[in-house]
């Protein structure tokens, strides 16, 4: 596995590798791998002659009071794990490499990067629009990989894909979770224990919301949302930013579930903020 | 020459030409073409092994008064100049081609897109940038032609390629002018006779402009201005939009020409809009 620090170097690589007819996937990630993010890399690895993964912290997408420096960084196990993946090239540029003196081009997703997360976080998802094209021009993949935990990323990236012709096919993969049902992310690290076992009942909410349209048969997402939100307001120390019942493909809200929705949730528990989601209404 | 009327025919077609080690030179055009056209297809087809034009009047460049529905289209006409000219592909995709229904994604260059025709033609640049964003993900050129005479739209695609790390080297090629001076454009030909006697002479005054600081030492921006615009302000039915002396390269208004600058106008003649530039101070 070769680090790679420059932009330079690893489009350079990229392009040679195309030129050669060369398939490649790319999994990129702000590092602090777990194992969300290998599931990612061993899906890649089956798939694809090279895989590429990035390690950037990208500080465009994090707000001005968000956790930007405390982000862990811990560089080399990233790297011993990624060797061990089957890792061809880790990308890990500097700041400086990816956003130089005199940067001013951003790609924005409309609607989309307003709704739920969008909404608590300004910005956000125009940070993560922008790097992930510009790392898609960088390293060219035939594919390219991200966990559904973060859904609302998943489905803008999907659509900045489309709108903008990018010859790369967006996979997303399924949320990998701890055995409490706590959905794996690095954010995880700042829980304490007893933030941590409170964590975990997110994820039971959430599959209370879906048994309730899929089991018992009820639509209302009214009904739906009650039943979320009462339950994730038992949990101690959790303070919601949003739960919501959308469309699978927009995540525009819907008032019934008549056709695949996802039930999502921004929460606080202490000071880190989860998310969480389920599909469901998929027949 | 094949005419490729699909998103989908002309990346695949450039895919694999990429694959096979070509190199694709690209000349994006609104059609209508000109001699200023034509000087772009010529550099290019002196540099690529295939030449790509593509044909598209990009509807989310125009603002809601501007002139999209009446702007010519000639396409028999195009298609014989890029035949005769040695272009492999001419790209002529519809509109809901390149924007299918639920497409919400834009490419911005912030700052550089406020100045200019910027502040007259809000969104204007981000159209552009957006089109060109897209037109490079379809046809994944090495070299792309623009025409010094949208100066700005040229520094603004200049900045976009490099902040979004598209490996595509962008390619600035001098302004072809009629004999009377006035620079070729599409729009010449909404001109009355009287009218192109009269927009001929917004190239003596940005002449006239750079006379003064090159040959007469005069390095004072508002002097040049003064220059200038008394000049046009003497052309019967002209009506400044703006002059400016720009740095020439981040376009930021400059009190004095201490390095290069670019001395920018946009001036409606009748009931069109004509833009023209000098550089000036380039030693």
């Amino acid at each position: 596995m070769k680090v790679i620090r420059t932009v330079k170097e690893m489009q350079g690589v990229c392009l040679k590798l195309k030129a050669r007819g060369k398939s490649i996937g790319l999994v990129p990630t702000m590092g602090a791998l777990h194992e969300g993010h290998l599931s990612l890399v061993a899906r890649a690895r089956k798939a694809n002659d090279i895989v590429v993964v990035s390690l950037f912290v990208n500080p465009t997408q994090f707000g001005p009071n968000e956790d930007y420096l405390r982000y862990p960084r811990p560089f080399n196990k990233d790297k011993e794990l990624c060797k061990k993946a089957g890792v061809n090239y880790l990308f890990a540029p500097s700041v400086n490499e990816m956003y130089p003196e005199g940067y001013l081009t951003y790609v924005q997703v409309e609607k989309m990067s307003a709704l739920l997360c969008g909404a608590f976080r300004p910005g956000h998802f125009r940070g993560v629009t922008t790097v992930v094209a510009k790392l898609f021009n960088i390293v060219q993949p035939d594919n390219a990989y991200f966990g559904r935990k973060d859904y609302q990323q998943l489905k803008i990236i999907e659509r900045m894909a489309s709108d903008l012709n990018l010859p790369v096919t967006i996979v997303g993969c399924p949320i990998v979770r701890e055995e409490s049902g706590l959905a794996r992310s690095s954010r995880n690290q700042y829980l304490s224990e007893q933030e941590r076992e409170s964590a975990s009942r997110i994820y039971r909410s959430l599959q209370a919301g879906k048994e309730l349209t899929e089991k018992k048969n009820i639509h209302s997402s009214r009904r739906i949302l009650q039943k979320v939100t009462s339950m994730i307001n038992e949990i101690p120390g959790a303070k919601i930013d949003y739960v919501c019942v959308c469309d699978a493909d927009t995540l525009e809200p819907v008032p019934a579930v008549k056709h695949p929705v996802v039930i999502a949730v921004a929460v606080w528990v202490g000071k880190t903020r989860l998310i969480d989601n389920m599909l469901a209404g998929v027949k």
